[in-house]
């Protein structure tokens, strides 16, 4: 006997089992759960995935997932439109929108320069990001890439492709993050949240 | 701005957010990895799915999932028809072919009786289970059930269901777990080890 009853179940948790972080068990608990659905919702689900595949599309300024030419971040009025905020993803478009701290539009470059993993400046949308704040009304542009080698290094790299360019760059704070015990934060964070210290506001 | 920049992406992070164990985070990380896919990969996963649930079959004779209208197991000559290990579902087909230790047939029942879920004896594939049985060829019926109030009243169910029948009916055996601690174990199971103990084998 093969490892599973028959070829579609087989093939089925195959297919779950190459989703990231779902093991071969978890994969088979899955699709035995989608085979105890209402064929329609199945067809639902399955249907969801082939539209967004299919029908996904990228704004045309900041690049983030939209169904319009233009996001609706980007066409909001209410926007600051002077301040772009720099970020790898959509996951981190939505965690600064979840803030509630930032009125601005984004830029989503798809990731940071990562020659381990062959990312080169040409495969992330810097250049666009060139050109846009060539266009004249960005006035501030907030790099917020991941505090990592590869961020740093893409960070420096928008920063020696918009040095000639009229606005001011801006790296979100580094420093201990709310409730971290300073004992155990490491020495590169608590060395930066000394240097970096702000003014006491009462 | 809603939660997600986009409706397409949002109905499939709900969708992807129904399968068990899946939060709204695991749905969107997953719905993000299917977006970095190629088209037809991810229509491979999709018709996976569909194929699975539109053309899954039961085999006729022990309800297990399979490819024909007889599963692998049942159509298989070597294996022994005269014994029969009554199971909840295909994972615990799959669980005790792995083991090796077991060459006879199984008959799927498709859960256990539980009136707080609201399944009940005809829900069940108990009464195939006595029909399969009164043809004369099984001479055992292995009960492998949960080990749960649940199990034992669908094992008491069916042991009287075949009381008048001509077949051996046996439990697995319940113990101590290989590798298990004695003093951690429960009392019930414990107790039971004790009453239930085999002989020493040599």
């Amino acid at each position: 006997m093969d490892k599973y009853p028959s070829q579609l179940l087989s093939r089925a948790v195959e297919e779950f089992g190459k989703l990231p972080g779902v093991g071969s068990k978890t994969a088979l608990r899955l699709v035995l759960h989608m085979l105890r659905q209402e064929k329609d919702r199945v067809q639902s689900f399955a249907d969801a995935i082939t539209h967004l595949c299919n029908e996904v599309k990228y704004c045309l300024v900041c690049h983030n997932i939209s169904d319009h030419d233009i996001c609706t971040i980007c066409s909001d009025p209410r926007r600051d439109a002077t301040t772009v905020c720099v970020v790898e993803n959509i996951q981190d478009v939505m965690a600064i929108e979840h803030t509630q701290s930032y009125h601005g539009l984004y830029h989503v470059l798809g990731g940071v320069i990562s020659p381990m993993e062959g990312v080169g400046p040409s495969d992330l949308q810097i250049q666009s990001l060139v050109d846009r704040v060539g266009e004249g009304v960005v006035k501030e542009v907030i790099l917020a890439l991941s505090p990592t080698m590869e961020g740093d290094t893409t960070n420096f790299y928008i920063f020696r492709k918009l040095a000639d360019a009229d606005v001011v760059i801006s790296v979100i704070a580094r420093g201990i993050a709310q409730n971290d015990e300073l004992q155990y934060t490491d020495e590169i964070t608590l060395g930066r949240s000394i240097i970096n210290r702000t003014p006491f506001k009462k």
